[in-house]
């Protein structure tokens, strides 16, 4: 199986409910049938491991960040392709992170408030406005959306699919993954 | 380069100023020789990374030791050979962590706490025996030694050099790294 000396970190950044996690999985499961290395990190999931007793306030969120971007950069530089599903929402932390980086790409996973507002799958954006949950990223809390990030999909206007074919499309043009051959053009 | 298809930690725990670092250092030097992949987690350099804001109690401690494991059983899964010099004082956290990791070496690097205590390269005994630090282990707080680690090396008896050789033998024997063939006899 092709595995290239250097690894990388993709790192999903958006609002709550934007798609991150279901993004990441999705890309990770494709990575996991082209490279022999695939760790995906997702925020929730890693937090209980590495962050418990952090809140968030910006000093928690960023020592959060910072920590996930130490494992990452710990594991790519091993060749590992690691997709790290967290919101990460200060543009300078994200930018630390990144100068840490060898190979590092962003992927805002952007999506109108109003749609997550609309959608408001686990009731987190009702709860928010309601007053009921400080520091909500989006509501009572900023979120800098990347200027330019390596690769941006609205989830608003792509299906998931459509956002998984355009970020693989990308990792294969800048070779971090290799083409998939075409299955019915290598069977002639 | 030789590398395995699953990694493996190595895990020195010991009493401050034992040798911990030291060996962890030297041990991943060799190991690099052999093996593509290699990572030296030093405890008091990662606190600052994945701990910081922790102290020394029992709870504190266990929440250090778990996300080191958590790091290093991430690495080993990547094929990565992990080095950690952590005290890890308490027998079950360590337990907990080798649970998690498919091939765990846990090396003892024992030192009578009266030779440490004579040593006592950074004054931290001293202090500790004065009352100026709490939580110290092996004075004001417990260690609860090993009692069946895959490798006990003694630094009171033994020079790094032979402790080193004794850790390397060790794991040529398990076929972690492979035996380096003596170079004199390969020339013939």
């Amino acid at each position: 199986m092709h595995q290239p000396q250097t690894g990388f970190v993709i790192w999903f950044t958006g609002l709550s409910g934007a798609g991150k996690s279901t993004l990441s999985h999705r890309v990770g499961e494709e990575l996991q049938r082209r490279l022999a290395h695939v760790e995906v990190l997702d925020g929730d999931e890693v937090r209980t491991h590495l962050s418990k007793g952090l809140g968030f306030t910006r000093e928690d969120r960023d020592t959060n960040v910072l920590r996930i971007g130490f494992v990452s950069k710990l594991l790519a530089r091993h060749g590992v392709a690691v997709l790290v599903a967290a919101i990460a929402p200060y543009a300078d932390t994200r930018q630390r992170v990144r100068q840490g980086i060898e190979r590092f790409v962003e992927v805002h996973v952007d999506c109108p408030l109003e749609e997550l507002e609309a959608r408001d799958v686990k009731g987190l954006y009702a709860r928010a406005r309601r007053g009921e949950l400080e520091h909500f990223t989006g509501i009572s809390d900023p979120y800098e959306a990347p200027a330019s990030p390596e690769i941006r999909v609205d989830t608003s206007r792509h299906s998931p699919d459509e956002s998984v074919a355009m970020i693989l499309r990308w990792l294969e043009q800048h070779e971090c993954i290799p083409a998939v051959r075409d299955a019915a053009l290598a069977d002639r």
